[in-house]
C-alpha cells in the first residue's frame, strides 16, 4: 500500500552525495519536461515569481499581542501570517503554546488582516481540528520523520510546509517529503531552518546549500527560516538576503511586537519596525535574482 | 497540568555543561538518599546487578525466521526478545513492518521461549494496540521528541524503553524522559545508540560518556544498543563490552539466524553463534565491574 | 611576550554564544569609532565597496594550463589569482602540489595578466620562500591552528588571508586571527569555505551564519569560498550570489580551463565560461546590497 | 618522493565506509601473516599484553608541582611521565607553555622516577630539540594534518604518539600515520581524543568505535586520552575501563596534584588519589580482557 502511483523519468542524471533519486525518491524529484511547481494558499503562490513572506509571532501567547504583531507584518508587505500554537518543547515544564484556543486567535487574526495563515501540527489526532482552522499545516523540525504525522497531513487535503529536521539530511527530508505526497499531499513546501552542528555562535547552522541541492533536484518550492537558524536578530536580516539570493521561493520570519516579552525565542524575533526594514533590504536582492518581493 | 508532581532536592550540585538540573529536569534526576531505580519486566530487571541482554532481529519478518532466532537468543542467554513490527523508515517506498499481525508472532515467540518482548511503537494511537501484547513499549530514536507519543507511553502502564535520538543532547534526551515521568510512566530506561556526527567510518558514534553523564545524574537505568551505532557485525562486541564496562544496564543486540536475509540491517546483525560468542564476551567484563550476566 | 599591543573598547557589548570579545579577542574585534578595515592587493582592496574576485586552480599542474585558466580569469573579471602549489593532501601518496617550481609558474602568469597571487604555505620554514614571490599568503583550512605558522604569516610583512578550518568554530577562527594580528600582519582577510557536519549532499555546509557574525564583531574584512564548500560546480553560483547578499567582501573560485581533467577538485571547478557566468550572476546580486564587482 | 617503499597484500578486504585500504592507506594497514606491531618505549611497551598507563599534568608549571605528580604517578602504577611544555592554544593570549625550559624539568622528573616521557612538539623546527630530551614525541589533535611537521617526527628516529585531531576522521587519521611511517618512524602509536559533534554535556565525544576500527583494519597500537574527550573528572573512570574494554592498549590521564590550583584543563585533572582508583579499576577490566596492568 506503499507503492508509488506514478513513474517517471527524473531530470536529474549524475545525483548528489548519498541522494538515491529514483530509489527513494520517486514523486518529488523533478521530472524531464515538467515546470517546478506552484503552491497557492491565499495571496500568497509558493514558487512563484513574488518571494513569499510570512511573519509573525514564535508562539500566539494572547489577543492582544497577536493582532498588533499581524496587522504589523500585513502593513510591513507579509503575504501569510504564522503563529504556534501547539509547541514542542524540551521541557515538559515549558510553555507548551495556547493549543486549540489558540487556533480561534489565528482565525481572528486572518479575519482582520486578510492573511491566509500557517500553524504547526504535532499530534496525528489534531490534524483535522487544526486543518479546519489553518490555511497550512506546518510539520515542524522535531517531527520531520514522525510517519503518522506525514501521512495525515499529506492525507488532509490542506497545504503543507515541511520543515526541515535540524538532524536531518537531505536525503532523509525528501523521504519525509515523499511521505506526504504519497499520501496525497500535492501542495507541499520545504523550509530550511539551520541544522545542528558543533557550531555555537549561531543557534544553528544555516544550510544554504542544502536549499541549492533541493532546487536543483526536486519541482517543489523552497522556503528558509532564518530566524530559528541565527537565534539572535542582529543576524535575520543578513541570512535573509542569502536565502533570496541563493534561491530561496519564501522566508518565515519571526516578528514580535515586544521581543523582549515573548514567552519563547526572544533573542531572535525582530520587532514590527525591523521587519518592515527586512523586507526593504530582501526587495532589492529579490529584484537582483529576477524575483519581486 | 504539566507541572510536576513531587519535589527534591538533586544530588548533582555541580551539574554538566548545559543541563538544568532542577528547572528542565525534576522527576528524573537522582534525589538525596534515594537509590538508582530498578525497573522489573518478567525475568529482566534492569538496573540490579545482572547486566539484562536483550536480542532478536532489527524487523520481525516472518513466523519461522523470528521463532528460530528467538530459540537462539534465549539459549544464548538473552532475558527478553528485541523484534520491530512498525517500523520508522527514511523512504515510503522500504519495508515498513508486519504492523499489527508482528505482534501476534512477538507473542507466540514469547509463548515458546519465555522471554518478555520489547518492541516499537510510533504512533499515539498504537499505544494501546501495542501494550496489549509487549511487555515493554520502544520509543524509537526518530520518536524521542514525539511528545503526543511520549505522553501515551507514559500513560500507558507499561515499562517504556526510550532510545537516545541520533542528534538530541543529553538535555534533549532527558527532557523526553521527563515527559514519560511526568505522564505516569515510572519505569523507565534510557537506551544510548550512537550521535549522528561527521565520522562515517562507523553508521554512527557510540557516545559512552553521555552513558556516564546520565547514570552520574539520573536515578534511571541505562542500556546500550551498540549493534546501531557500529552498523558493522565486527565491531558488535567489542562496543559491546565497553558499554558494560562504562556502566550500562543492559545491551540490545540486533541478531538475524542469516544476516544476509535480513530485510533491513543486514550488515549490523550478529548471527546465532556470534551471539553467543558475545554473551560470553561480555560476562567477564561484567564481572569485572561487579555485575553479572 | 604573547601580551597585546594595543587597548581599545569595543562595539559589540552583547557578544555572541561563547566568543570572550576582550579577553581571547583583543586586536581583532571592532573599536568604537574604527572604521572597518580595508587590505590592498595590488589592484584586489578588500572590504572596499567592490566586492573582490579571486579565480584561479585548486592546484598549479603545468605553465600551459595556468596560463589559459589564469587568462581566461583575468578577462572575465577575477582581481586576483590563486592557485596551489604546497597542498597538504589527506594521503602522502596524493599529488603534493609543484612546490617552489610552482611559484614561478604564479609570479609567470602575474606578469601576463597583472593579477596579484595569493597561494598557500604550509611550512613555517617556507614563508620566507613564498613571500618573495607571492602577493598574499594564504593559511588553508587544514593550518588555521597551526600556531608556528601563523606567527611566521603575521611576522612577514605579507597581507594573509586565513581560511576557517573545515572544523573550528568562530571564536577558535578568531583565536587564530589574533596570532596573525599580534605578531604584526595586519593586512588580515578571513576566509569562510563551510564547515563539516553530518550533511553528505554537499561537501561541507557553507557556514554563511559565520560571516555574519564576523562582520558583526570584527573590522576585518571576510570573503568566501563557495567551491569548496559545495563540491559540486552547479551549486557554486548560488552560494556565491548568496555569499555576496549576506556581506561577504570577496569570492575565491575554483577555476579549471578543463575541469575534467583536473588533479584535484575536478568535481567542482568552473570552466572558464561557466566563471564568465558566475561573475554576471553576482555583479547584481553586488548592485543590490550596495556594492560592486 | 612520497611514494611506499613496501607493498603487501592486506587483510581487510571489506573496507570500512570511506577508507580506501590500499589506495590511501599503504603501510599501515595490517598484512597478512603479520602481528600486530609493539612500540617499546623504556618500561612501556604498547600493543603487548600489559596495557600502558601513561599519566600526568597536561602542563608543566613548574618544578615542585611536576615532581610531585611526577613521584605519585609512578607510585600509582603508571609506566610513562606525560607533561606538555609546548602548548598550542586558541588565544594567544593564553598559558603557552615553558617552552625548552620546560624540557629539563621532564628530564628530571625522568631522572627521579624511571618514567620515560612523552611530550608534544608543535613546531617543525623544535623537533630536534625535543626528541633531544624526550622519549616519545607527541603529535597533538591540532597537528595531526600538519604535514611538515608529521614528516619531521617520522625521520627522527624517536617513537611517535599520533593523537587523532578532534576534527579528523578515521580515514584523515590514517592518512596523517602514513605520513609518518613513509618518513621512516615505524614506532606509531595513535591515540583516540575525543571528536567534536553538537553534544555539548562532555567536553568532546569519546569516539571507541573507531578504536574499534582501527584495531580491525591496522597493526599499529592505538591507545586512548579520556581525561581530554570528558572534561569532567567524574566521567574519567568510567570512560578509562570503556577503553580497556573495547581493545584500547593503553590510557593517557591527566592528573594534577592540586587540580584547582592548575593553569589549563583544571576541570579534567585526577588528583593523585583519584589516579590510584583508577589504575585499580581499570586492572579489574584489563585481566577480563585477557590484559593486564
Amino acid at each position: 500500500m506503499n507503492e508509488p502511483l506514478r513513474q517517471f523519468e527524473p531530470v536529474v542524471t549524475t545525483p548528489f552525495s548519498g541522494i538515491d533519486v529514483g530509489d527513494d525518491l520517486k514523486l518529488s524529484v523533478r521530472r524531464e519536461g515538467q515546470a517546478r511547481q506552484t503552491v497557492t494558499v491565499g495571496q500568497a503562490v509558493f514558487g512563484a515569481r513574488r518571494v513569499v513572506m510570512i511573519g509573525g509571532p514564535c508562539a500566539g501567547e494572547d489577543r492582544e499581542s497577536l493582532e498588533i504583531t499581524a496587522a504589523a507584518v500585513a502593513a510591513g508587505g507579509a503575504t501569510m501570517l504564522r503563529g504556534g500554537v501547539f509547541k514542542p518543547r524540551t521541557s515538559p515544564y515549558s510553555f507548551q503554546g495556547l493549543g486549540s484556543a489558540g487556533l480561534q486567535l489565528l482565525a481572528d487574526a486572518r479575519a482582520r488582516t486578510g492573511l491566509p495563515v500557517v500553524t504547526e501540527v504535532i499530534d496525528p489526532r489534531d490534524v483535522a481540528l487544526v486543518a479546519a482552522t489553518a490555511d497550512m499545516l506546518q510539520i515542524g523540525s522535531r517531527s520531520v520523520q514522525n510517519v503518522p504525522l506525514l501521512r495525515e497531513a499529506g492525507a488532509s487535503g490542506k497545504p503543507v510546509l515541511l520543515k526541515r529536521g535540524m538532524m536531518t539530511t537531505v536525503r532523509e527530508w525528501l523521504g519525509a517529503a515523499e511521505y506526504i505526497l504519497a499520501a496525497g499531499g500535492n501542495d507541499l513546501v520545504l523550509c530550511e531552518r539551520g541544522i545542528r552542528t558543533f557550531e555555537a555562535a549561531t543557534r544553528n547552522t544555516l544550510d544554504l546549500g542544502s536549499v541549492a541541492v533541493v532546487k536543483e533536484i526536486t519541482h517543489l518550492p523552497v522556503i528558509v527560516d532564518p530566524s530559528h537558524a541565527a537565534g539572535d536578530a542582529r543576524l535575520v536580516t543578513a541570512l535573509s538576503r542569502a536565502a533570496i539570493a541563493v534561491g530561496a521561493d519564501g522566508l518565515l520570519i519571526e516578528v514580535h511586537h515586544q521581543p523582549d516579552t515573548a514567552r519563547s525565542d526572544a533573542a531572535q524575533s525582530l520587532n514590527c519596525a525591523q521587519f518592515d526594514d527586512l523586507v526593504t533590504a530582501c526587495r532589492a536582492v529579490a529584484r537582483a535574482v529576477g524575483r519581486d518581493l
